[in-house]
């Protein structure tokens, strides 16, 4: 048996994060909170998040459990709850179904079978450089970027960050100097290409929620794009898979 | 002759309210106010509206007459008024035209010939459960229950009032004890089905016009929902069939 | 070489202005500051706008020269940009590019080829009356217009200005006396026929830029709109076509 009650912002972001890759997840409840792993069908994406039970305001999990959830369905069952409000959330192995309290109106969710929902793996990765940038920075330079391309390159070395574009002739360029980062780790220059689509939706999540995103880049190789959110009780991590340069 | 001084609000609401039902409904213009019947043309939803000349800042009526609106041309006419502004409405049999100004711009509109238009008879209902309940609660519950269904049980006993609706495999519920609801007058249970569509339409009319819808329900008959704008000096009805449970 | 700096509101105005009539445009950057005269491919409406350097925070111009704008891409490069941002545009005729920069994001525009772009000369035009007219005023106008008909008709006479549109049963007529305007000069009664989207688009444009709009106008015979916004340091003028009244 597993009861929650935590606010609909908090729970919404969860699932809003989870849902730019797939339609459905599963979700481990846990005596320590709630985890949720999952890589998109093209396996371009992943994302391993952490909602803590001190991000929740009630939280009680007698046994540990494993539900199926249509992310479609839920969103639209928070939709009706304002950021602030707090949403009870129970489930019961015997009913089966997710029951979803806001104010006086109760949603019994069906859930999914997850036998046949495959447990993801996340890959161990040696990222040389980690870069701490403004979320509002990345986000700017990501609907610029959207305007000329369909893919966009980061690139750090020892003196701050960039973010290139190329379209058929134009160029949209970030340029961050370590001073206007909020922290910068790199001894070697490194450079990777990404697919912008994926990357535009992940930092999407971010913004508004949390003010700086850490970024973990290594050369032609995947990314990973993590931020914190209720004082660090939620914890999201996203993988993004490079694109191969054809240069 | 007719003129009537009127807040944009008002006089749009009234419009909105019956525009939900019909395209094209005929007003009676009385030394005592403006009067509306209207019926939708599948007979599942009626309006019964009582416009006070109260309500008005200005209101002079010689002669009781009728007059055919076209709603649409109504509602494009009044969009460029704020809903505080004053809304002059003039009719003038001989000219024909209901003339609408707002500040300094006039819309002439030519009116419909009622000849044609069917009086709509109010039903005489024996309903006997009187439930008064918060607005945002029904509305939220109509919100919920689209994403599931396209029909909703409305139930009321003597220890409160009940909404469900049942999907495929989810349930939605609002439950509110005699103590959450404004007034409960019910000595028997009551239940009846009815169509979303047009349950959802009569509640978004009421939404921030009005704190409270009054209910009145019976057993697999129509129900009735009245709520009052303007210190009651604007008051609405709806009658909505019931949908027959198969069950 | 050219740089500037103003105020993305102020140069987000001038593109939408132009980008009503046409794609693409030719600019003239002098040491004065932005000139542009562009005609709408079907030769009906035309605007001529003044961009004066003290419009800017910054302006530096060595040398007369033209560019050619995409203005959709212009358009989509600002759209970071918030009203009150700065925004930094710099052109050299050796990188053929226009750089835009805002904050620490860089757009490199690649620029039209100008020397197909034909020059736009202005018609002399003798046009008697002058009203200066509330923009707000119009623009209810128009929307109030556009429900009814495509074409308005704007009358001016020595004791006021109106505007009537005619559909093919109703009338919408704005009437405004000599002192519900901010200017009047007009000796006899002038009368011309404008097509409404033009119309319409250009009255847009000042809409919430500037309080008021002046009104050259002849009898069948183009109109002449001009607003100002920056304390008169931006001039935007706009000649629209009549269409002749088949009366």
């Amino acid at each position: 048996m597993f009861q929650g009650k935590i606010k609909a912002d908090f729970i919404k972001t969860i699932i809003d994060a989870t849902a730019i890759l797939v339609d459905e997840a599963k979700f481990r409840l846990t005596g320590d909170g709630i985890y949720g792993r999952t890589v998109d069908p093209a396996h371009v994406g992943m994302i391993d998040f952490k909602l803590n039970k001190e991000a929740f305001d009630e939280y009680n999990c007698q046994e540990e459990t494993e539900i199926g959830v249509d992310l479609d369905k839920l969103k639209s069952t928070l939709k009706i709850a304002a950021s602030e409000d707090l949403v009870n959330l129970e489930y019961n192995k015997d009913e089966g179904r997710l029951i979803v309290t806001i104010g006086n109106l109760k949603r019994k969710l069906a859930l999914l079978d997850t036998t046949e929902m495959a447990d993801t793996k996340i890959p161990s990765l040696d990222l040389p450089a980690e870069i701490v940038v403004p979320t509002v920075e990345l986000w700017q330079a990501i609907r610029a970027a959207e305007a000329i391309s369909d893919h966009i390159t980061l690139i750090a070395d020892k003196d701050g960050f960039q973010m290139i574009a190329e379209g058929d002739t134009d160029v949209v360029e970030l340029k961050l100097s370590k001073e206007q980062l909020y922290s910068l780790k790199c001894e070697e220059r490194v450079r990777s290409m990404f697919p912008l689509d994926y990357l535009s939706d992940m930092i999407k999540v971010a913004r508004g929620k949390s003010d700086e995103i850490t970024i973990n880049l290594g050369n032609d190789y995947p990314v990973r794009l993590s931020f914190e959110m209720a004082g660090g009780y939620i914890k999201i991590v996203y993988l993004l898979a490079p694109r191969i340069e054809s240069e």
